[in-house]
C-alpha cells in the first residue's frame, strides 16, 4: 500500500465510517453504498469513495459494499483488529475522566496503568486499577507492552512527561495538555485541543 | 462570502493556523508565508493557501502575510473576535475537567453555568462558579445569552439533554457523550469522540 500520502483527515473519517458501519451491522443491514455512508456521517459520497480508494478496491459496482466486510477492512486499516494497551499519565480531573471514558475500551484501547506524582493519589483506585507512582512507569510499559501513552498533566510538565514516555519505549503519544510538545520523528504525536471543536461551532454560528 | 461549501476540515485547520500565528506574533515575527505556516502545523503550503482562499485574498505576492493581520482575519472568520458564553451540562469527571480546562477561556469561551441533577453536587463550587440545578438552566441561558451548550452527561441522557438545550434557545451543541444524537437542521452539532484521536495513532503504528 502507498500509505505515506494519505491525509490525516481521511484517517479520521475512516474512523467515523467504521462507527457508522458498526451501527448498520448492529441493525442487521447487509449491504450499503457510499451514498448511504455519506448521508450517515455528513460528508459527500465522492469523499467516501476517495477515502476508501487509498486502500484498494472495496465493494461491487451496482451492488455496493458488504457492511461486515467493509467494517472489518477499515478496522484492519486502523490497526484495530487487536487491542492496544495504553498508559495514562496524570490522575487529575481530565486523567480521571479519560480513565473512565467508555469510548476507549469500546474501540479496544485498554488503560493498563495510570500514573501520578501526587502521593495522595498513588494507591487510590480509578476504574479497575490503582493509581501508580511515576517510578513504576518503566515496569508497566515493559510488562504490558504498551506502545501508546496519553498525557493529561498540567501544560508545564507535558514536554518532560513526553520525554520520559519516549525514553521508556512509548511510540505514540496523545497529548491533552493545551501546549505544543515536540517529539522525535519516529514517534507519532497527536495534540488534542478541545477548543478547536467549539471554534467549528462558532464559525457556523457567525455565518 | 460563499461559505456553504467550505469543508469542516478547513475550519479545523484555520483554528490550528490561528494558534500558530498567535505564537509567531508573541515572538515578535511580523511577516510569514504559507510555507512557514505549513511547516509549523504539519500540512502542505498548497493546503494553507487553499484554506485561506475560501475567504478572499490575504497577503502580498513575494512579501507574504502580515502575521497580526492574518491572525485577526482568521479570528474574525472563526467568530472569535467576541467572547462566547457557554453552558455545560454534567458535573461528573469529564464535566469537571472541561469546566477547569484552560484552553477554552484562552480562546474566549467562558463557562457561565454548570448544571447537574445530582443534589449532592448542586451548590458545590467548580472553578469560579457553583454547580446549578437543572431547573435553573432556562434562566441562565436567557440571562447570559448563551448560544452554545456542552453535553458531558452519560450516553443514555445525551439526547434528552440536547432536546432540553434546544428548547431553551441553544443554537450549537458540543457532545462529549460517546453516543450519536440528532438535532434539528438549524442547530449546529459536533460530536467529540476522543477515541478517534487514538485511532489516528494506531493507524500510523500499524503501517
Amino acid at each position: 500500500m502507498k500509505v505515506q500520502k494519505i491525509p490525516e483527515a481521511s484517517i479520521v473519517r475512516l474512523s467515523v465510517y467504521s462507527r457508522h458501519l458498526a451501527r448498520l451491522d448492529h441493525k442487521g443491514i447487509v449491504t450499503t453504498s457510499s451514498g448511504e455512508i455519506a448521508d450517515g456521517v455528513g460528508v459527500s459520497p465522492a469523499q467516501v469513495r476517495k477515502d476508501l480508494a487509498y486502500f484498494g478496491e472495496f465493494g461491487t459496482r451496482g451492488v455496493g459494499y458488504n457492511v461486515k466486510d467493509l467494517h472489518r477492512h477499515i478496522l484492519k486499516i486502523l490497526g484495530l483488529t487487536n487491542d492496544w494497551p495504553v498508559v495514562l499519565i496524570g490522575a487529575g480531573h481530565l486523567g480521571t475522566a479519560l480513565s473512565l471514558y467508555r469510548g476507549f475500551l469500546e474501540r479496544g484501547f485498554k488503560i493498563v496503568g495510570i500514573f501520578d506524582n501526587d502521593p495522595q493519589k498513588v494507591g487510590q483506585p480509578l476504574g479497575n486499577i490503582d493509581i501508580s507512582p511515576m517510578e513504576k512507569l518503566a515496569d508497566v510499559i515493559r510488562k504490558e507492552k504498551a506502545k501508546i501513552g496519553i498525557i493529561a498533566v498540567p501544560s508545564d510538565y507535558a514536554q518532560e512527561i513526553a520525554n520520559l514516555l519516549i525514553r521508556n519505549g512509548i511510540k505514540a503519544i496523545l497529548n491533552f495538555a493545551p501546549r505544543a510538545i515536540s517529539v522525535p520523528e519516529e514517534v507519532e504525536l497527536r495534540n488534542v485541543d478541545l477548543a478547536v471543536n467549539l471554534e467549528v461551532l462558532t464559525f457556523k454560528l457567525s455565518l
